[in-house]
């Protein structure tokens, strides 16, 4: 089983909870991957360098100003923190964006109602490369960069990347895809913190929709999760990053995401 | 031959040049490895973070902002605006940081005249994964940080990592080092952009430092050069990088660095 982890911005931005969660991220058994977001540094830089930050339906608008930004903020700093972490942890940790080794092929938006600019949607993922760093004892960590192959870094949402890297994997080997954020799993109540639904299916989907249960960027991060088990991966599990070995060594913690 | 192929700040900076030299870059036949700089955008982006640069013999004092900078530049925005322009060019690139991989070990800069803060000074290079990359028609392509195992990103010169990737490889293979910058090598007279010194031995550079011919940056320059002759390095080339194919083919192109 290999273990594709997504890790979200709200806990690389906070060094102390970055360092809990690398420390639980360490203890996960077999082989992993490690795909992180960094949206929340990438804010913060931005409005240091007087770039405004424009959000529509929870995705970055992405001109040449912010490519800038995310390229070095997802894949120089917070890439770079977290393999340097690991190392410490003695993982063999190695960073790649999606155009380093031609892993994540991309092609820019197609322009609808909203133009996104330098956003990319994923055509390709190259896992034989990812396979053989894993065969060789290397943890790829994954910045959510991918690129067009004509020369351009494409920002990506980095569920989207972790969804796709095990689906394609999952044609390989036998996946599981863990998004680790700040709550303990997918919560019934949001003022309630341990109200966590611990299985939903895609008929519980429609109806915790339906009932505003589930809402705003918990939908794509389930539409996500949904279709890496549509494409063959095993499971998906939401969890709190900071306890994402638990969640991945004990049944019951989580949210559980299943077909049926 | 493996050609370890260095290229500086300056051309980094400028997109039309950095674009020729990677069109040149590509066409070296065999194998190769990148190390790039990035000092000037680094300058360029500390600036309008309100982050003063302070260089000392032409060394960058690093503190803890100048640090996610570097880390952010060198790590992000130069290594993958590379990475996905070699990967236009049909070149199977990927980016590292000497963390990545655990390539490059180093430690602190101990404290003597003068704190250059977080500055590494290399005491290891992992060559097996760099060869097993070049082995499976990978190119690596080197950011100038290197990390010290215990979770930290340092700042390490560029000629430094290209001549210490050079030595350490060329006990398993055929190494030479290329130093790409500005002119076509070695000048006479700074003034005279075509009065390129064709052969520098070590009694040489002592009498041009002697009669300031050689000055400042240069000095470093060889002197990492010739450390790599001692180690091992079968040639180093100081050429210019919009020309760098040519220096690699021709002999008479740039300037050659002998120890005799």
């Amino acid at each position: 089983m290999i273990n594709i982890v997504k890790v979200g911005g709200g806990i690389i931005e906070n060094e102390e909870d970055l360092s809990t969660f690398l420390t639980s991220f360490s203890k996960i058994p077999g082989k992993k991957i490690l795909i992180h977001g960094g949206g929340r540094l990438a804010t913060k830089f931005a409005a240091q360098l007087g770039i405004k930050t424009n959000m529509i339906e929870g995705r970055r608008v992405t001109d040449d100003a912010m490519l800038d930004v995310v390229t070095m903020v997802y894949g120089g700093l917070a890439n770079k923190k977290i393999v340097a972490a690991l190392q410490a942890n003695k993982i063999n940790a190695l960073g790649l964006s999606g155009a380093d080794g031609n892993i994540i092929k991309a092609h820019k938006r197609v322009v609808k109602e909203v133009d996104y600019g330098w956003v990319g949607d994923i055509d390709e993922i190259n896992t034989g490369l990812i396979l053989t760093l894993l065969d060789n004892n290397i943890v790829p960590v994954i910045a959510p960069l991918s690129h067009d192959g004509k020369g351009k870094i494409l920002n990506t949402n980095a569920d989207t990347i972790a969804s796709a890297v095990a689906s394609a994997i999952s044609i390989k080997r036998e996946t599981q895809l863990v998004l680790g954020f700040e709550l303990d799993g997918v919560l019934v109540d949001p003022k309630e913190k341990t109200s966590v639904i611990t299985k939903i299916t895609p008929q519980l989907f429609e109806d915790y929709k339906k009932s505003k249960v589930i809402t705003d960027g918990m939908i794509p991060k389930l539409e996500n999760a949904f279709a890496a088990i549509s494409s063959g991966v095993s499971a998906v599990k939401i969890c709190n990053a900071l306890k994402i070995s638990e969640a991945i060594t004990e049944h019951n913690v989580g949210t559980t995401i299943t077909s049926d």
